[in-house]
């Protein structure tokens, strides 16, 4: 498994070709998701070992991505912290947001083997059924975007109450971050021992702040899990590649590679060139294309994959889209993309 | 007029401090706007010179900023292009958003002065009111941001339907982004006409598409507004400075110049200094303190903008937040946002 075209990829090892897989490929544009979500709520979902592998595994068998990539959600560690959360089809809603420096001193680092079992009862399970074809991808939402979740209650248009957190009480802003990056680390941890190949931590909104308030918030989180994450016997053992995707990170390329991630995610709205020079040679890159280009024709697909292959180079890049896969999106259309992937980068026998 | 401080920032001349204004100053962070939206809807507002002169006011006698902006919604131009648009509180919506190529076919490009006469009507008198004491911006949607509410039908959070048709109907796309594009550069026209003193350009949603789609399609069509905008009689007789603002602008900052703007807007996620270094000399630039900073202390904010004039020098350049002013911001902050850029920013006596 260690030799597999990803984990080599992310270590900067040279590959026969490029490696992809796709944010959300377990998702609502295949039809059998589709149809196992019309039997179960999206939480049945993420808490039924068998269903949770059925569907980690369907992009695998249907479209030969890479890498597999558990079927949960970041929010999932929120209610054993103590953080009720629904999943309406609107989108994620928590009833009683953090507003407040004691709702903070409340909340409760979870054992992840203890309170999100059926978590590690899938990873293993996965890693039983996926039987070594590929890597399986474990991953967990990085502290400041997990702080925007619980202190917005959902989803928000401008963070007016995580900046009022963040500028107006950040001593309640780093209190709810050290928590939420402990958590982080100790889930990730777990997720490693029971069997992931490899962690992403995801930071879908690391992109909302300044320079500076990056480097005081999202980075600074972001850094402590992966220490933590590293410190871990569970690490020690398997040192297995750490991923770390900031969703608009154009703006802080200058200090995206001090996270201490091996690879950096990169969102669509930058070229991945421009992002190889700023952060150097440090790191291998995952991205970049812009998920709505899946609605471009096959021909123009293809146009768009050669050009981020010839500015990802060989060495240190994993295909990916910019951020998730959307869900109106036709399959035939990502299928093309992986064969654009898997042709172009193809390196020719000599 | 033409000597007043903002217009000699715009024009890049010396000025003995910053001048400073803030988007969306009219609006809800004020006690005294909420009053008057108390009595009226926000299209009242919009449509009556009386109401719009009173809140556009409202700022500059309060707060004492240097260029009062036109109180009017980027979406004003839709319904007589043949779009209705309704304004209720969680935000627009647009009941039939355009999905088909007859769809935007059936558009029409506007006449101001006949079908918009509230608008120059406010102008005028708003004019008239100011007596000279600082300059009116005027402004209207860029034509990539007019697009996604056309095509959306409201805010989106991942631009779908906007993807769907610039990546899989681009001659759609182009056909509506030059009527809304020629729509823009009479409207503006009318604007500088009726007695507008600079104009505002708004992409607020220009940062999402990747660098080479943001040539092919938020920043051609920008180019083009502000070409026809400067060959028209009204701009020859004024000469008025444009400025253009990109949301989200850090990814596209080698190419932001070149849009034929006096002046570019800067969002809080980028350095103003990076903006500087990479644009160059030519433009002056606007911006661009965090909206969600305003809920830090004032002496917090004072430190803020400290270090954004320190970042961004005397020349050229015209202090404003981000983005919009949040309406949970308390007006005593914004007091002391600009009372941090009068003292911080004044030439000492020689």
């Amino acid at each position: 498994m260690a030799d597999h075209l990803f984990l080599r990829a992310c270590r900067r090892e040279p590959v026969e070709r490029t490696p992809i897989w796709m944010m959300r490929q377990a998702g609502r544009y295949l039809p059998s998701y589709r149809e196992v979500r019309a039997r179960a709520s999206f939480l049945d979902l993420c808490r039924t070992p068998e269903l949770a592998c059925e569907v980690t595994l369907q992009p695998i068998d249907q479209l030969g991505f890479d890498a597999a990539i558990l079927f949960s959600d970041i929010l999932i560690t929120l209610p054993p912290m103590g953080l009720e959360v629904a999943f309406p089809e609107s989108g994620p809603k928590i009833a009683t947001p953090i507003r407040t420096h004691a709702a903070i001193e409340k909340l409760h680092v979870p054992d992840p083997e203890a309170e999100l079992p059926y978590v590690m009862a899938s990873i293993r399970l996965i890693k039983q059924a996926l039987a070594d074809r590929v890597p399986l991808i474990g991953f967990a939402g990085a502290p400041l975007t997990m702080l925007t979740y619980a202190v917005e209650g959902g989803g928000s248009k401008d963070y007016a109450h995580t900046k009022r957190m963040l500028y107006g009480a950040p001593e309640s802003a780093h209190a709810l971050l050290d928590k939420l990056a402990r958590t982080c680390a100790v889930y990730l941890e777990a997720q490693i021992a029971a069997g992931a190949d490899a962690v992403q931590l995801f930071d879908s909104w690391g992109g909302i702040v300044s320079p500076g308030d990056f480097r005081e918030y999202p980075l600074r989180y972001a850094k402590r899990v992966i220490e933590l994450l590293r410190a871990s016997p569970a690490y020690a053992a398997r040192k297995v590649p750490i991923i770390y995707f900031v969703n608009g990170c154009a703006p802080y390329l200058d200090d995206y590679a001090s996270s201490g991630a091996d690879v950096l995610g990169v969102d669509w709205r930058v070229g991945i060139d421009e992002v190889r020079r700023r952060v150097g040679d440090g790191v291998a890159l995952q991205g970049n294309l812009d998920p709505g280009a899946l609605f471009a024709p096959p021909s123009e697909i293809r146009t768009r994959v050669a050009d981020i292959l010839a500015r990802a180079g060989t060495r240190g890049h994993i295909f990916n889209l910019g951020h998730g896969v959307l869900p109106e999106t036709d399959p035939e259309h990502v299928r093309a993309m992986v064969t654009a992937v898997r042709e172009l980068s193809s390196t020719p026998a000599s």
